[in-house]
């Protein structure tokens, strides 16, 4: 097999053949700046209406113009975060978790520098959030609380219908950004069933092109724009628009709503399959999230005693795309904040791999990397320091089968 | 001719062939996220490389670091003047101008609103700057001078590195920013040579997509960024890098480059033919920039005594693609902030068109509109309230010639 397999679907997602098909015209014959006067602009001008349309009802809005398409997650979590919180200067405090993407982490880190009191509600070793801690922190002064709908290390789901309502019975007026961008196109996502004010999520994540964002902002809840200027967006986001990049998450999110079935079947059988088989092949592997509800995409392993990034580079030998942490951070060797908030043990903490599929993961792919990532790992392990654990390890599992 | 007559370049352009083609490998298989970890994401992370590369080449900058990728000419202006504002804190001043972009306009009506003062310098009936006052609004207290490059609806250019001269002589502490948005593409740009601190530019603007811009950012120059989160482009602009638009507006870069002298050349003639024929045969129409220098590709023709929006609606029948004001302000009824500040008669404010070719405008296309604008113009004469006002100026004219 001289082909990529390409098991890094959350850092981000091959473009779909329909998408980019859906793109096309607006990058041939349909170039006219939307904004224009003249009938060569009613098409793109239309072709955003319909994109908004479809993202309104991926999400489960109730209004169009509760959508708002940006340039990626993160230009959609800064417009929330700064832009709702520019309009309650007067509230000061803010509520997130210590698992947060370290995009949005980093916002954070920023406004305590300008003011803010930020508490970080932490996980247990399962990654699930602490929502005791979470409902305690909550105080007359709490301008908005800020918590992921899944996980993109783990892939670990959050409550997130409880976490609002927790929210809104202690203070109503506390408004609730979710960072959707490792949700949507794996889970179903209703922003009013689920009472979310703010959420965020990232085209490139589920298969449209990266540098494209949408920001759902409900009616009730007031933001200022990031990027100041025209009018585009209804004067929340300036820019001419990026006419088909926002068709081509329009058709991304269609197709991901038609595929959710598939995906949380057939994707999270191949999950389980790779997950299950690593564990059974590979005696110092163990899974970073017990039984703890996840996407159906993502399996987090820690493999004991050995270093992630060498893991990492044998399987890009292999031609395998897997990771450890997030692309954003990648280069850095810190350990994971998400692992080491879930208090993983120091001896996975660094040996820790996420492998994320997507539809277009096939059978025949994960076969290869149980086929081959044993020996891949038999050879690190060879140069790994702590031979005598391994051993030890390995007497422990083959005693237990 | 059934074929459509684009004559609006100033709000968008078609994307040149040649820079689709470059974008396409990464809308397909290269993929990868470029700051993975493994070999699959090498040639996206060299191919951001090469298009800074090409950039700095373009903008004649001295360094591959001072060049930030953003997502439009608007989140570009943002950076820079809300990134740099906030590194000094203590400085309240701005100067800019009464023509700039409306969009740069907004960002500095938002921070009147939070603490600033800001001098908008006046310009005379060609649409020229008035650089004494600009010297005069120099103070010691100024923390930036915003001017653009060349002005969206006349074309009108600025002596950039005059005005850098006046600042840096007045307060060396004073950085410029230069909007050159309509000036990419049209006349060569050389930040160094300039004494430019800061520029914005475009991609759609110059035949690569809508959705992609550059920030300069001299090495003197500290920034914060604007979208906070990972550590893309040096930590000033988080987000996924859009890999094929950074390849687009590489590749176009390069082409425009190759293309100036042609755009300074033919592109100018087809421009001076359509405006003398538009004059000479139509009685009231007048140019409204004098001859004050101006970019090769942007007329701005004053119809007197009637609507603008009548006579682009009449040549979006006849499938002329041509605009009054900014795209971004269209569907506003106010005359242009730019002709207003250049005090053009009320007579023509109201009827003004802005006619911008590109490289792929044909003589054809000229010879067209010159055919068929007249009659359209008559027909719209008919129905004017100024009869006797058309009257007059028509016997003038005829006097005249």
């Amino acid at each position: 097999m001289s082909k990529l397999i390409y098991l890094d679907n959350n850092a981000t997602t091959k473009i779909d053949e329909k998408v980019l098909e859906a793109m096309m015209p607006y990058f041939k014959e349909e170039y006219a700046n939307p904004s224009s006067m003249y009938d060569f602009s009613i098409k793109p001008a239309h072709a955003i209406k319909e994109a908004r349309r479809k993202l309104k009802d991926f999400l489960g809005a109730k209004n169009e113009k509760e959508i708002i398409f940006t340039s990626c997650g993160s230009e959609s979590a800064n417009t929330a975060i700064r832009g709702y919180l520019s309009t309650v200067k007067n509230k000061k405090h803010i509520i997130t978790t210590k698992v947060e993407h370290p995009c949005v982490l980093n916002v954070y880190k920023y406004l305590e520098k300008n003011g803010y009191k930020v508490d970080y509600i932490g996980v247990n070793s399962n990654g699930e959030l602490d929502l005791t801690e979470l409902e305690n922190a909550i105080t007359p002064d709490t301008a908005l609380v800020s918590v992921m709908f899944a996980n993109n290390e783990t892939g670990i789901l959050n409550p997130i219908k409880k976490i609002s309502e927790i929210i809104k019975n202690k203070n109503p007026e506390t408004k609730f950004y979710v960072d959707a961008v490792q949700a949507a196109g794996k889970v179903p996502i209703n922003v009013e069933d689920l009472g979310i004010d703010m959420l965020g999520i990232s085209g490139h994540k589920f298969h449209a092109p990266k540098g494209v964002g949408v920001l759902y902002v409900n009616s009730k809840t007031m933001i200022s724009p990031l990027i100041i200027g025209g009018h585009q967006e209804r004067g929340k986001r300036a820019g001419t628009e990026n006419v088909p990049y926002i068709v081509g998450i329009g058709k991304a999110a269609e197709l991901a709503a038609d595929n959710l079935e598939y995906e949380n079947t057939e994707i999270a059988r191949l999950r389980d399959k790779l997950e299950k088989g690593i564990v059974q092949k590979v005696y110092n592997a163990r899974i970073n999230t017990g039984l703890a509800t996840r996407v159906p995409n993502t399996t987090n392993i820690g493999f004991e005693y050995i270093e992630g990034e060498l893991i990492l580079l044998h399987l890009s030998d292999l031609g395998i795309c897997a990771s450890s942490g997030s692309a954003c951070t990648s280069g850095s060797l810190e350990p994971s904040h998400v692992l080491r908030a879930m208090n993983v043990p120091f001896t996975s903490l660094h040996g820790s791999v996420r492998f994320s599929l997507s539809r277009f993961t096939t059978e025949a792919e994960i076969d290869y990397v149980l086929d081959k990532l044993p020996a891949a790992i038999e050879e690190i392990r060879k140069i790994s320091p702590y031979q005598k654990e391994l051993q030890a390890l390995k007497e422990m599992k083959t005693a237990n089968v």
